[in-house]
């Protein structure tokens, strides 16, 4: 199948209208839609939150009669099931379209392949494929969820220059600048669910929940006004968390990890997910199958080097986000990654970069792993 | 003083060709010089090698009576003194240019200001300042001798994403990539002198200098077709190289640091250098001045995590040159910087960024020191 420019000009266009939705979606994936008669737009939208309308219906209400004949190009495959909203792929039939560009083949389950049957039925041409791979890249964590039911897990890491988190001391308030953390502030805002320890949570006195005013550029709202807030998820093997930390005066919903076996009741506020778990801590495999079963799509984890070492070790990071301050604080210092001594290089965990960038006086680093 | 648009261009050249003489020049500074007559270049050169013709007699050569009345462009302030070739000064007054734009003057103590006053007291005009932070940048080594009495310093290392040299068990070859060793390769070559310790050169069996075929760039030869070696400059306080370990094998100058209270004899092949030295190791300020006396401006600095953390807590770092492997090796294996341990995060080195690139796999950051 071969594509004009102009059909590559509409779907950058329907991409950069998906993306619109990055911090309002979850759990759904960011989808954008474009209606174009004759060369001209004449209808476009994005799905903003679950529940509210999908991009395609959007855009069908934006073109009114112009839909019909219309040529329609969407992020992701048209959806052919009703949920909370009646499925898209009828409504595009009834608007009379004549051509659907897709992006790329919904993975979910529900969908795979139906809303496309439901097209080509009616007699609408459907076209496959078109830059696929920008629009994967606009939903990793949901694509991760249905092809892999897990999280894809971004594993944030702050540093000096030479790999050290904080003094032996504990003193590490900051070690990266303002403008560093008002990147976090995004970042967690992206997140379905922010993942932490109680260790953390204790030592540090986190929140990690997302504060618009400190972020470095606005966030989206809900249509109920206020910022989505991600789920806080923080492991508590020991049960040490008591509702008194200012994790708790953070508004936003909190899960708190025990063992299996323990019936400890959690704090108001919160809720329990009850885990296997060894001496080592907890099954991650297990956790990350309970986040995706909960509709966690994209996982941010904000913790200490121990189980930043495990996540890496269990194959179950995504992508490093590295924010990498200017500074060298010593070997006495405390390290990055917690991991059991290497005997040879081959056992070094490999990554490859994707991104750099300057925040303030700090680099932030993102490399990705395959898992 | 104001410059136009031209007077940018033609300094903006006579810059380029400065920098042609990067890997040979040492002791002396990069210079590059342009002639101009009615808005064309009329001669242009740069000094290739110490001895040989000045940038501003090779573009007088090259103008011939075209420099007659011409504005003269050059990078820094011409010579007055006779050294191995005669004052460039009198050279310009000579052949009767009419005007001297110069980027920079000379700090050296035997010219500083004294080229100009030749120039005016010729009745030429001279305008000083034009382009002064570039041409500034051509000669950090040059200018730190002559300013500070003390090379310009830049620490390389070469670390894991989380700042590891190599495992516990020593295994660090190669902790980066072919492309990252190849633009070391380079940066060798634009140095006088690599520094290193008998512990890395008997570790590693580091031969420390330039091998041409193993460069990611040509490097420009000297006259007689060799590519200048750098001084490879060894600390040895124990005297443990013995002229069999393959830095031997290696043409080019080596000098080997002994403690001041040592008659120890260095083997065939290298000259010593005798310094005081206490339990913690030499003294290293009395290193940068004996270097700098040896005409060494730009010392390129190759060593373990003791040398590292010994030089930056002296403040004779300038600049450090991370080359960061996408892997990460776990806090079991070696640190990057060896420092007594730190109390306060305000006792930590402060650097900024300076520039970052992606060499193969690896990344290669700068930053630089205030001292």
């Amino acid at each position: 199948m071969s594509f004009s420019a102009q059909d590559n000009r509409f779907m950058a266009r329907a991409i950069e209208l998906a993306a619109l939705g990055r911090y309002t979606t979850s759990p759904n994936p960011n989808v954008g839609a474009v209606l174009v008669q004759q060369g001209q737009i004449v209808g476009e939208g994005y799905h903003h939150q679950a529940g509210g309308p999908h991009a395609e219906v959007v855009a069908l209400r934006q073109a009114g009669d112009q839909a019909r004949g219309a040529d329609c190009y969407v992020t992701l495959e048209p959806c052919s099931h009703v949920g909370r909203t009646p499925p898209c792929a009828e409504a595009l039939v009834q608007a009379g379209v004549r051509r659907v560009i897709i992006a790329m083949q919904d993975p979910n389950p529900q969908v795979a392949g139906r809303g496309v049957a439901i097209l080509t039925a009616a007699g609408i041409v459907v076209e496959l494929g078109l830059m696929a791979d920008c629009a994967r890249a606009l939903n990793p964590g949901f694509l991760s969820r249905m092809e892999r039911q897990r999280p894809f897990v971004r594993l944030k890491l702050a540093a000096s220059l030479d790999g050290k988190t904080a003094l032996r001391n504990g003193a590490s308030q900051w070690i990266t600048s303002e403008a560093a953390r008002a990147d976090v502030q995004l970042q967690r805002a992206q997140c379905c669910a922010v993942l932490s320890t109680a260790a953390t949570v204790l030592a540090d006195g986190a929140r990690l929940g997302v504060r618009p005013e400190q972020a470095c550029q606005p966030i989206t709202k809900l249509h109920d006004g206020k910022v989505r807030q991600p789920v806080r998820v923080v492991l508590d093997r020991q049960q040490r968390l008591t509702g008194q930390e200012p994790l708790f005066a953070q508004s936003g919903p909190i899960v708190l990890v025990y063992p299996q076996s323990s019936s400890h009741q959690p704090p108001a506020g919160a809720t329990a997910l009850r885990l296997p778990c060894t001496a080592a801590g907890f099954e991650l495999p297990a956790l990350m199958a309970a986040l995706a079963e909960q509709q966690l799509n994209l996982l941010w984890v904000e913790a200490g080097a121990g189980l930043a070492g495990s996540l890496l070790q269990a194959g179950l990071v995504d992508e490093l986000w590295l924010y990498q301050a200017a500074r060298i604080l010593g070997d006495q210092a405390r390290s990055l990654v917690s991991m059991p001594e290497l005997t040879s290089l081959q056992q070094a965990i490999e990554l490859r970069w994707q991104d750099v960038r300057l925040l303030g006086t700090d680099l932030r680093l993102i490399a990705g792993l395959e898992n």
